[in-house]
């Protein structure tokens, strides 16, 4: 038996479907009658997201890997604080969509010093977890190329380039391997409503 | 005989005279033909800079503690990699208006907890400290006058009241008895000549 989820993340590389699938798991607990919020990373408080601001705007050699993870962190403690925390201690089910799994793959695969400082970072400023994370795993090509269909200022995090879209795949299916109670990985490459009912069959399976 | 100093801050309760002394000891080494710039924090490079203009924007209590101190650690880490660091690569002499005590003190002063968090993210994120710091001290009622005379935004970071301001000179003081080959105290309740001619005198005997 695993514990009740109420603290709800989606991770996945860009174009997966995370907002997309979120935003269709909120609806689906609100028509139920649930009381559910939707937030995003980074941002979901007013201080995040100017915050996120910061990071977006600029060259993408404004920041260093380090001022960028203190900036992402910075923002993730407030949208904690201001949003996360409220609605959970308000009994309301919260979904994220990306939270820390996504700073430990954009930022923690630039090397493993890197990596590291990810992981300390997060245990001294934030040390919490999603109850329940959705992996919407995809094929690079895929995302990739429903991403640029999108487009969006989202692109100005994403490393461009297959390889790197790869290693990031790989790489969340590692924390997923890690985490298994924790995290469960759904085939993004199918129908979006055959993906949203896997989703609502694993969180119905875990809500409270 | 304590290392050659390259790398200078001068830190102190408001209205210690921090800024008129960090001036004029630029101004006394340029005048010997030394190359030295004068830098500052929260500041000191574009992106710090930004970053401050987001602490100092807002009400009081927009940032908790722990968010504010990720934001002064990520402008400290932009301003030592964009500001200090090429500095001292280059041979320079840096002489910087507040640097890491300051977050010692104005965060850390706010429970034993959150100044156990200051050090740990000093450690982790920062790990470096000048050469040589010149604590200018001074009694809180002389240095609260000073600088409600003098006005300007730095006062949105100050604690008013004597209290809190006599807790500061005591953790000044504290700070420098744990790292007295660090720090040096001079008596700031004096002509600005005096104190200046005082911080030379510490510096050129310091100076490669
Ligand atoms: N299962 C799917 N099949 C086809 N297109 C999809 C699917 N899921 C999402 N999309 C589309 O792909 C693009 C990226 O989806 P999005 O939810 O924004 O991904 P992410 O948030 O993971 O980057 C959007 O235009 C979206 O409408
Ligand atoms: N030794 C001094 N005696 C009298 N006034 C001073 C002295 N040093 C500085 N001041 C004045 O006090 C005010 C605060 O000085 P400042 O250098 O800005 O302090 P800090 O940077 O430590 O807050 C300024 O108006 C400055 O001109
Ligand atoms: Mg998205
Ligand atoms: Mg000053």
């Amino acid at each position: 038996m695993t514990a009740a989820a109420r603290f709800i993340s989606f991770e996945g590389i860009d174009g997966s479907g995370k907002s997309t699938q979120a935003r269709l798991l909120h609806e689906a607990l609100i028509a139920q009658g649930r009381d559910a919020i939707l937030t995003r990373e980074p941002g979901g408080s007013p201080g995040a997201e100017d915050i996120r601001k910061l990071l977006l705007e600029g060259a993408a050699e404004r920041w260093s890997s380090e001022t960028e993870l203190l900036l992402f962190t910075a923002a993730r403690r407030d949208h904690l604080e201001r949003t996360i925390r409220p609605a959970l201690d308000a009994g309301r089910i919260v979904i994220c969509d990306r939270f820390a799994d996504s700073t430990r793959m954009y930022q923690g695969l630039r090397g493993d010093d890197l990596r590291a400082l990810v992981d300390r970072l997060h245990d001294l400023m934030i040390a919490q977890e999603p109850d329940l994370t959705i992996l919407i795993d995809i094929d690079p090509e895929t995302g990739l190329g429903r991403a640029v269909a999108r487009g969006g200022d989202e692109l100005r995090f994403e490393g461009f380039g297959g390889a790197l879209q790869a290693r990031m795949r790989q790489g969340f299916l590692d924390l997923a391997a890690e985490a298994p109670e924790r995290i469960t990985v759904i085939d993004g490459a199918r129908d979006v409503e055959l993906v949203a009912r896997d989703v609502r069959d694993v969180v119905e399976a875990r809500l409270p």
